[in-house]
């Protein structure tokens, strides 16, 4: 099989020397990747500079990207050059990315010029679209500022939302089979299947593996992995739920061929 | 002499699986405490967990950290039990760490509840008076929402000031040779002085060693240290700059003795 994994965690810009990262080792990302290997498939591996990698190998592609969007261009330039049979989409992709960075001061004061323009104030509803509307356009127009004051006390950092990479995927290869990852902290076994499996059906997954950062302690990492049908199951390391991946997809891929 | 060196860059977590992160390889902490430990001095040496790190020696004891926070409560540990010669200064230290993160709709809501408690809004004064009032309240008594509704397009993070960590440096060991850095990024040779001078008088530094992010390259690294009386020496590499501030410490504290 010609197998696409993503591994590791994107980071998104503030400034020249600071980034907000997701944090991830990409140690399951390195063992899924090795026991493809092993089984004779070949790999496209893209990682982050930060993560693990698997062991290099002649069937294995190595492709690093840092942030969300070179994510989605990395992968946009593979589907045009290649069809994968199976996508492991394992990477901690950032959901937001930095829109501007505005002290305390630089805000208020814009925020009052655009309120004050948008003109009456004293109706609640009338405050609450200006509020969103000059929000809105402080998000989308205002530069970060290129020196923060020394007298700064707070800043307000805006985020706006990055492309849902996993829908990208379905859409782009369809006939692959799609394994999508669900990271959740301290929830029930019951919320984490209910929530991996609404994230299968929405795009349109055919399995999700679905974990706890509270059951995640060096190599010990309780995964479960979901399919199309709400049928679950679990395994209690790394090799594990690499096992069981690997396993699945190539069962998936028998049974569509 | 009794060495202390501060090296990488420090993480504010925003949540469980986010941080905000202050880059630096930590390459030129490793050089300089590599440079103190061959001319036999001991090395007490901070750094962060992705950060590389001097080779392993007996004169040489490792602390890890992450935050600032944690940086000012492992410094003030050291401090109750060793007097230090010298404190090199090098970690890049995040000025602003997390307060709260809000959705936009969360952001508004909490906003105008708040304004309208303030009461009138038709005046201009009033209105940016009751703004940094309700941003005030909003970040110190706020917390982050456990889970950011999917629907959202806009997050904003509040983010407030850190401790000074190198003012304290100098308040609680005023008899170390100590020596700051100020990394600027594309500016000239005469702003890069003027603002490092202007750090070493603020916080009463030794020397500083002021760098420019766009005259790093790998190993091509051009710092200036200056020194108290505005004298500057140039060096072009990592192991330059570690040789030059490791023997401007010792004749500094020649001197002093």
């Amino acid at each position: 099989m010609n197998i696409l994994i993503t591994a590791g965690g994107t980071s998104e810009k503030i400034d020249n020397v600071r980034s907000i990262t997701n944090h991830s080792t990409g140690r399951l990302g390195k063992a899924i990747g090795e026991t493809f290997l092993t089984q004779g498939h070949r790999v496209t591996y893209v990682t982050t500079p930060q993560a693990v990698r698997p062991t290099p190998n002649s069937n294995l592609t190595f492709i690093e990207i840092e942030t969300t969007k070179e994510l989605e261009t990395a992968l946009l330039d593979q589907f045009e050059h290649q069809v994968f049979d199976g996508i492991i989409h394992s990477m901690a992709v950032s959901d937001f990315t930095t829109e501007t960075t505005l002290s305390e001061d630089a805000f208020i004061e814009k925020l009052v010029a655009k309120l004050v323009k948008d003109g009456n104030l004293t109706n609640l509803t009338n405050l609450t679209d200006a509020l969103y509307h000059s929000l809105d356009e402080i998000g989308k127009t205002i530069q970060p500022e290129k020196k923060i004051p020394s007298g700064t006390d707070r800043l307000l950092l805006f985020l706006k939302k990055n492309p849902k990479i996993i829908a990208m995927l379905r859409e782009k290869q369809p006939q692959a089979v799609l394994v999508g990852f669900k990271l959740l902290v301290g929830v029930s076994t019951e919320e984490l299947i209910q929530v991996g499996h609404a994230i299968l059906a929405k795009n349109k997954c055919d399995f999700v593996l679905a974990n706890d950062l509270e059951a995640i302690h060096g190599d010990h990492h309780h995964g479960i992995l979901i399919d199309a049908s709400g049928q679950t199951e679990t395994a209690d390391t790394k090799n594990e739920i690499a096992q069981l991946i690997v396993s699945k997809v190539e069962e998936k891929w028998r049974m569509q061929g």
